[in-house]
């Protein structure tokens, strides 16, 4: 692949919570970015939540809410194609068609569906499958690039594992996707110090009431040195988060003080509060817009699934006329 | 279930290969028969077949072929309706859909796919989850009633347990489906004598070179008692061919013979062959008709189709609402 062209980019967001600070740095963000020297294609995945929610309302509430915090996060409709999954019967199609062209023993040996059951999500087919319609996801449109956590590339794995079979099968059919993993080198700790995490309960969420956001801030656990020590910055939980939203300057004070001692953790806290408020006030802004916009949101997913459709309903016609069904 | 009342019908024919004697009088015939009281929808089911037939050509061949089958033995376009399965996306859909609610356990528990891998099929996750697929087809419609042979009651089994699972937890969606399990009491052996079977190789055709059909039937395997001896007619495989083909008043007659004693069983063989020729002559010239006419054949595919989807698409959208997904 020539590094250089742009690229159709796939990524999927499961509407299953509100996106906390670990998302952001460790994901959103870095997708988002990719969307300006490739083809974007973002979907929000409902069919896959479908595994875990199982309340209607919650999950509507849930889509629109990932389409608001997208579009307000920098994802531009001009520039990418954001749409929601279950607007694309193609891919449910193309899902049974690679079904049954899937081994068993490939989706045994998935880790994932073993974590989640470990972690007490119901043993339910979808869950077992998922990979297989994750593969369907990526294969109909053509995708070049995934953009995923590590956790995610044994999927990509086997998406290229079913691709590979159906082309060597019945020839050449589908573009094999390459993983393309996210950095997650930027340490955004919990409020617990521990990795943030929802499955640790320590997180701090991107959009939501900012005098509540700075009440979590403030209650951050620290260590009770004496406040007159100085401390090494490096390894510390408040400066990496401070870290997360300052310039290299600001930084650089910040570890001073952190050097010379005398000062408390109260003050870091709120220098944190105020840095990730600055960062954030544009996206916070222009969610209130769209929240009040909403006929604008769901006219960006009515175009999108047009978009999306149209690759996919290609990609569908080429597969079924390969294996015979058309 | 008031069982005067037309009920909507549903039956999916695999298009795996060439009917035979032991197909027709076992279930094609009794569930053409449901067409004149009923709403039949009768599918060609290539999505099934993809978990066993991977050559593309063969696949387009069978399908029409099962058209021109069901056509020609009966199936009339102006009572029920014929389509191919592929062609109602929706059902895909609905599979995914249904797929994320059905336990691991009640998939695991499926004789069929257990059978199937014993016998050589490869262990597929689109053999493993085929029964979610199966009901997908039957409550995409409505379906009330479901003609099957006794080994396929498990999988209406799972078909309900899934429907109602759905129904509990989002809301009454599906309507239940029972199973209209096929009379198998007539006896059609082959030409070894055993039950006639595709998996014993030893079954006789319905449409093809009459010639050759009229060897195999010469072939048929007999014991090796006198000519002259009577012989009890009841349990004689040959016997029971004839009667498949015979009225009572021939049956009678070819009774007595057998009691009398001093025949061959090449004269029976004979009117085997000549009762069959006759009672499928009718079927054969329309085939032979319809083969000439493949667009009229086309025509009600795709007629079948539309019909179909209107139904399969309102069954979705009621599911999709239920679920959250609209």
């Amino acid at each position: 692949m020539d590094d250089s062209k742009p690229k159709r980019v796939l990524s999927g967001i499961q509407p299953t919570g509100r996106p906390h600070w670990g998302n952001y740095f460790g994901a959103i963000r870095q997708y988002i970015d990719l969307q300006d020297a490739n083809d974007g294609f973002y979907f929000i995945a409902d069919l896959h939540a479908l595994t875990t929610i199982r309340n209607p309302d919650e999950l509507r509430d849930n889509v629109i809410n990932v389409a608001l915090d997208l579009l307000a996060l920098g994802l531009d409709p001009e520039k990418a194609t954001l749409f929601v999954q279950s607007d694309i019967p193609e891919v449910s199609e193309l899902c049974w068609i690679l079904l049954s062209g899937t081994p068993m023993g490939l989706l045994q040996r998935c880790v994932a569906y073993k974590e989640k059951v470990d972690k007490g999500l119901p043993a339910d087919a979808g869950l077992f499958t998922y990979p297989v319609l994750q593969a369907a996801d990526i294969l109909a449109y053509d995708s070049e690039l995934v953009p995923v956590g590590a956790d995610q590339v044994q999927h990509i794995e086997v998406c290229r594992d079913i691709a590979g079979r159906f082309n060597h099968q019945f020839g050449d059919t589908f573009v094999m996707p390459k993983a393309n993993v996210l950095d997650d080198s930027a340490k955004v700790p919990g409020t617990d110090g521990e990795k943030m995490s929802k499955s640790y309960d320590n997180t701090l969420p991107l959009f939501g009431e900012v005098k509540k956001i700075r009440k979590q801030i403030m209650r951050i656990t620290t260590d009770s040195r004496p406040m007159e020590d100085a401390k090494e910055p490096e390894g510390d939980h408040l400066y990496q988060l401070f870290s997360l939203f300052a310039d290299q300057t600001r930084r650089e004070d910040m570890a001073a003080m952190y050097r010379r001692g005398g000062f408390g953790y109260g003050e870091v806290k709120k220098a944190i509060a105020e840095a990730s408020e600055g960062y954030f006030d544009e996206a916070r802004q222009r969610r209130a817009d769209l929240e009040q916009n909403l006929d604008f949101v769901r006219e960006v997913l009515a175009k999108g699934a047009e978009r999306a459709r149209s690759v996919a309903a290609e990609v569908l016609s080429r597969t079924q006329k390969a294996a015979g069904l058309k």
